[in-house]
């Protein structure tokens, strides 16, 4: 048989529906997109900023960690190099280094053995919808616009999404119940709810710490476990004055706590972990979720983890500290792109944008569809990029808004792109009138505009 | 409400069928043996050699890759700890590394697009059955007995496995297309064969040439996609001699070829890869496989990646050579375990045993069952531990045997090893006569023996 009859063949049995769904080509397409244009400005990747990565440190990171398993862990040579070169305990071997820093960054009281550390929070929350799907019936309610991630792991495991509209300050919470009640009067078994209370992607913004306590109790009469995803919270301007996350606020096991150190530790460790102290047999949810990452990636890399410890050793478990640079920066470039905004777009325009206080990301609301044909555009002929925010939306919906980055970028590089941005939005704009640098008045942006 | 109630509460929801499946606990009650019984001498892990573990080789490997980077693909040195800190391309960065160890080792012509890195092989394996399971209908043939990993990651994407027997020779041909013809008969869709066709876990054995070739032309006949796994085919005695992969034999895009690092190159790096050149749309299965992985894992870490490229890059991209030392001690080590077996048990015991010529692995016939209270009582009365055989035929089943792993043992462990084996065996065998050394006969050991 030739290639090309064997290619029709293949082609001929359907994949995993996952496979033909819009969100999974979204992170192609959004992948692709910058190696297209390579040369234009980026306001499309949430990344952690560039500008401190240092090779060297990696091999510190290893030394510090090798130097505690012999320290305090009273470890041989023969038992250290082991550890990082043999396979490992399936939950990992950081599990209390994470426990310590949670305490220190987010006073959160966590059990060692109830953390999972995974090969990042996209596998931590793999792992728990993994769990909860458990038939035809289940389903998960998460705020629209969502991570992208979210939509993707809910494919991979047939787990539908009921969405939640979201809009400045998170979820809306009387749609929350409202729509957990018709899914459970329709015969759904609602099993969680995914939450980003903290500048949560794509919208930039936090949960009031109101809102915080009325989720647990919302938890609590519906009897609805929390997914809390918490990337960004401590990128907060004053760390100190941070609202407090769902689970350092639960006494009742109703938040599973999914982390990520992309963002604050090193994002090539591919390192995560879960918080899963519900009891659950003779164990804990977490023991569950560690059966099935022994089937999915065994455990996670050592090495990589002890990047990680070695990271959270050598900063006394506070990322926090370990992050005042990257802090500093991500608010001058917030500002930066805030202000920007106000002094490229004016009054009548029918351009608005919201203003999170931290985070990486700001909306942009402008008077057209911003489709991927305007993002190709804006990359071809303006040299910027950025996302359209249909594609937190899920298939079939559009959208008058994109989502800025501003964790990248040098203060040269934001007013430049700026500056292409403006003008790829001008030339779409229905009067086309050229704006003027100076104008101060920064549109509206309400709940609305997200909804 | 309180932790009671909440568990009782949780538990009373079910959780994803896998995690109640018998294989699942299998993985955990495996695991937690060495644990119980810390001063026991373990045939049971098929863990790599841990004499040649060096910690300083890590630094070595990341700075080997780090050269290269900077030597052969012209990076700056923020372009290299770009590479190693940021989120990578979701097919990983040393695809063509490893493109170029296949080429040296297996005469493997892989193009570099067609491979995916990935959390180690068990990730590899999930995103193939992940894709491959699209409805009810679906189901993969697997030789019986079978790798855990193969029956948990099926589990875990709801795919029923249909067992092929298998015994010396590795899979029986004749009945694997008589069980692919019944179940498309009964209509399911067989959407492929997964197969080790060297020194496969746990039987040990490899299957001939002629079977290879017999096993490609029945695929072609019969349109099957062939999964292989080879983790220990380079551990040969006369690497020169080894015979071929099935992806070295295909011509027509049948094999999968599912590629572990983990007893060739460093276990804790935790990188696998696909090899996945089927032609599919616009692209290549790899690519369908990367979409899954962008929503599992994002991206293998590429810290890990570096230090198995760097592993590559030092020994000239063959792993025979990097393993020359390895490959004795095994061969070493297995020889020592059958001569010892032969040692201590005599004709007319009613204890036979397989003889492979490399792997990891012997598989010890006993004239009673061996389940697991016979492994807790071994390890508890004689420091003695191995893997009940039961394990790899699945759910429900009984079996006679029990497999060795030669693989980590000192000549010194493995003699007191082979003498608390005995005992333990000798104490169950029906006449009880004790054993002495100097009895030269093996037991025969038939296919037999393991259908």
């Amino acid at each position: 048989m030739s290639i090309r009859e064997n290619l029709a063949e293949l082609c001929s049995e359907p994949l995993h529906a996952s496979l033909a769904a819009a969100s999974m080509e979204s992170m192609n397409l959004l992948n692709n997109i910058s190696g297209t244009y390579p040369e234009a400005i980026s306001f499309a990747a949430g990344r952690p900023y560039e500008g401190f990565f240092d090779t060297d440190q990696l091999h510190e990171y290893l030394n510090v960690f090798t130097d505690y398993l012999r320290r305090e862990r009273g470890m041989t040579d023969q038992q250290v190099s082991r550890t990082l070169f043999q396979y490992g305990d399936t939950k990992g071997v950081i599990g209390e280094l994470i426990a310590r820093n949670l305490a220190v960054d987010e006073g959160i009281d966590a059990d060692p053995r109830s953390v999972v550390v995974t090969v990042g929070f996209q596998e931590a929350l793999f792992l728990v919808l993994r769990a909860l799907r458990a038939d035809d019936r289940d389903a998960l309610l998460a705020p629209s616009p969502t991570y992208v991630g979210l939509t993707g792991a809910a494919l991979l495991t047939d787990l539908p999404v009921i969405p939640v509209p979201s809009g400045e300050r998170g979820p809306d919470l009387a749609e929350l119940v409202g729509q957990l009640r018709a899914a459970r009067d329709a015969g759904r078994r609602v099993r969680a709810c995914y939450v980003t209370p903290d500048f949560a992607n794509p919208v930039g913004v936090s949960m009031t710490v109101v809102d915080r306590h009325r989720l647990l109790e919302i938890a609590a009469s519906e009897r609805l476990l929390l997914l809390e995803d918490n990337p960004y919270g401590l990128f907060h301007r004053t760390p100190d004055r941070r609202p407090p996350t769902l689970k350092s606020l639960d006494t009742e096991g109703r938040v599973v706590y999914l982390g990520s150190f992309a963002k604050s530790g090193v994002a090539g460790a591919r390192v995560g972990f879960a918080v899963a102290d519900q009891p659950m047999g003779d164990g804990l949810f977490a023991d569950e979720l560690s059966k099935i990452k022994s089937m999915l990636t065994v455990n996670t890399s050592p090495i990589a983890q002890a990047v990680i410890g070695g990271k959270l050793i050598a900063n006394d478990f506070s990322l926090v500290a370990a992050n005042t640079r990257e802090t500093a920066v991500y608010h001058s470039n917030l500002a930066q792109v805030l202000d920007g905004l106000a002094k490229r777009f004016r009054e009548g325009d029918g351009v608005s944008w919201n203003e999170p206080d931290g985070g990486f990301f700001v909306v942009v609301t402008v008077p057209f569809t911003v489709d991927d044909a305007f993002l190709d555009y804006a990359g071809r002929e303006h040299g910027v990029l950025f996302t359209p925010m249909h594609h937190f939306f899920g298939a079939g919906t559009e959208s008058c808004q994109l989502r800025l980055s501003i964790s990248t970028l040098t203060p040269e590089r934001i007013e430049e792109g700026l500056d292409r941005l403006a003008d790829a939005v001008t030339a779409r704009l229905p009067r086309s009138t050229p704006t003027t640098a100076g104008s101060t008045a920064p549109g509206g942006f309400g709940t609305g505009a997200l909804s």
